[in-house]
């Protein structure tokens, strides 16, 4: 797996500056990278560490102050190191040919070629994995659930019937996708059930962190569009839709029936009511609560959200109330004084 | 399973107005219903899609105004429209009849008759297992747990050893019933482990989300009381004991040994403070921190919450405070030039 | 396993005041401590329920106050106490001996003596178990992982691949650990997934809530070191660093990279943003959010997180917002008044 830095800088048709015959055998962060490997710098509050680094080649972007040390500049430093982290450590096959003698499959189900499926899986009647698909150990699929090629399902998955599952998707261990959605007609102080007869739409190149739930919708979907990655405990309720590319980090929630937008970003812990449409490109900051639409092109925090620039303000004013209650005191006497001469 | 407006009027004991001999096929929301199908309209808010609706019939509260529309009136249309859904998406049986061959089940274990149970369960010594009960693919059931009968364990779920768990409950997937409280002893720095030797209780129809976490009591027991509906991802500390018919949405967290009231309302991702009591009827809004007694009936908000006006009214007002900062300043030259004079 | 008070108060190496004959058959809280029944009070504000209490014996401080009812001095009252639950109420063993014939485990896979492996478990190459574990139903382990002596995992869990796990070890039911990282490079509006080839590690004595989700690291080790307690619900992104004896109530959060001191205190439903550092017995009050270092030491509440002391000053002070809206107001008609004169 050795390469030397000059076949890294081919590897990345990077431009290399420096000497390019030093081997390289690995990568690391730049705090972290020795002889022998490769690193980068993409975010520049880290070019700090170039100096004390001693990795044998940097990547870099192609306005990177000139350096002594060997640099390889390309456009996009961040991808180019991701190829080279693929190339140092590939994707390890960690399940057997075929399909283990311990899962549960119904004769009806369909399985695509050099497709794996683990120990302990069950899938229900009717269902189609596609092509090249890696299914772990006790996981488990309901009836009529499509999986498209190349989805990677970790272990302790569970799919309820019905649901789809796109290309390229990858799902870690522990969520849950198609579970009831929470809904009740209320009659009185008991609670009716509403049965959810929706479905879930998963598309493609998809990724979807551990011990999520995605519930199915009463009616219709609940849709999760191209692209769109959730980090780990999201919480996405019946009928959502979420836009292509959307980032959404871990813990938060979209209550039922609302709709988010394409490339957005969602921090941590962030709760985003139901029955709203948030727009494209919108910026929602960690543990925010958002209880009204949004413009796309938004930036919002806080508790309730409101756009950044003022949730700042307003939280600035809030760090001199204390202060300016004293202040207030202090007016009003002078001008009790005032009015008595 | 087609049906005519007057069948769907008869089935639900509606009073027809309109046209009765149109056939019926299915449901759907009024938003997105179609001739051939049944509708509703519960909150005036939608009645606005009344006139572009083409649904072969919809489903009214007594009180609707006329419309030359086919409608049904009844007294809960919301309550009438489920049966209607009910009996167009009929549950739908999705586990072998008995016992897969798979399934490990202790042979000290009572199963119910009509019981299904799905392959890779495993249920531990001298548990009972009601009649008609669905246990869906690998759900581990520890030692001593009772489930009662019309009973609904979905896939991946986990019962710790002397759960008691009612009749017509449904757990959703990944949920964990019974795992230890988090109770601690410190000395120093360390921390010993305080032994959970309590239960959980899960009373009759009973409703638990995707994901959950309930943990078993440090002595007696933690309860969850009849009609309570939990959504996804909430956790139930040791010993909390929650109402009968209260509500409460996904991630939510309630600490140890506090007590909510019946008929509450929780919105998601409300933490509740250890050791408090919560009246009945108490609504708690979403993402609400709640760190004292509430008394019943009372609505709060906010973090940490109080009464939902006064919450309100102190937002309203924060967003007034960067202003009052300048305003200040003002009164204060204004009154500087005044001393001077 | 009956004893009697004298025996008790030996047990504890306890100083008995009061009537040593009397029988113990058990423990309970001293709200519900009844005849036969030893109970404590570690925390004074429960020192009120001493005079009802009928317990057989009272475990109490050194500096307690004389009483007629019997008691048991020692220096840590809750730690005592302890010891006599266990005595009471010994772990129960709940696995049969040796590996079920059910479990999947890779030939390659070494387990230590005395560890105990039920139905449904699948363990995959080149893992080595310690002695003396007990892995309960459908767990699933990955290649290369390591587990110390005395761990005990229970029910569900997911270990991924290379992840390591010390000696007396607890991992609840549903917890995840070695889930990829959430790490994008982003280009364009597209999202390139980071290969996430680091691992985690969990040191000796830590205790792991349900449905936790722990992910391994971009490269290096995310790492939750000993003695350290989580609750239920946890994320815990990657190249974490959690330091010893630290604690975490459920429902919080760490983003990636950020390092936390030893002998913290972090309540529930706290968030902690990515790449800071957090000192040492530093405590963060819950549902606070934090977004910048903390030295060692403090103690912080709020969203976002403050000295919890400005954060109490300033939420009064926003309670009085209101009322200062009106006072400014009448300061300002009068300062107009007198301006006219």
């Amino acid at each position: 797996m050795e390469l030397t830095v000059s076949q890294v800088a081919k590897f990345i048709s990077g431009k290399l500056e420096g000497d390019g015959s030093a081997p390289v055998y690995g990568v690391a962060k730049i705090e972290d990278a020795h002889e022998g490997e490769v690193t980068f710098i993409s975010n520049p509050k880290y070019a700090k560490f170039i100096d004390s680094s001693s990795a044998s080649a940097i990547i870099v972007g192609m306005d990177f102050p000139a350096t002594d040390k060997t640099i390889i500049r390309t456009e996009n430093p961040y991808v180019a190191f991701l190829r080279v982290l693929r190339y140092f450590h590939p994707q390890k096959e960690m399940l057997e040919e075929g399909i283990h003698s311990s899962a549960v499959i119904d004769p009806s189900v369909f399985v695509g070629d050099d497709t794996r499926i683990g120990a302990g899986v069950v899938i229900g009647k009717n269902s189609v994995i596609g092509k090249n698909c890696r299914i772990f150990p006790n996981v488990v699929i309901g009836e009529d659930v499509q999986v498209g090629d190349n989805t990677l399902i970790y272990a302790n998955v569970t799919l309820r019937e019905q649901v789809h599952i796109g290309r390229n998707v990858i799902i870690h261990s522990g969520t849950i996708i198609g579970s009831d959605g929470f809904g009740f007609a209320r009659e009185g102080d008991i609670y009716h059930k509403i049965p959810q007869v929706g479905i879930v739409i998963v598309e493609d190149d998809v990724e979807i962190g551990a011990n999520c739930t995605i519930d199915r919708a009463t009616l219709g979907q609940t849709i999760i569009r191209k692209g769109v990655k959730l980090d780990n405990l999201i919480q996405v309720a019946h009928n959502v839709d979420i836009g292509e590319n959307t980032v959404i980090a871990a813990q938060s929630g979209i209550a039922g029936s609302t709709k988010l937008g394409k490339n957005g970003i969602v921090g941590g812990q962030v709760g985003i009511v139901g029955h709203i449409e948030i727009g494209d490109y919108v910026t929602i900051a960690a543990q925010s609560g958002v209880s009204k639409p949004l413009a796309s092109k938004t930036v919002v925090f806080g508790y309730p959200a409101r756009p950044i620039m003022q949730a700042k303000r307003e939280e600035a004013a809030l760090r001199k109330l204390p202060d300016l209650l004293k202040r207030i005191s202090e007016l009003e006497d002078k001008i009790r004084r005032m009015e008595k001469e």
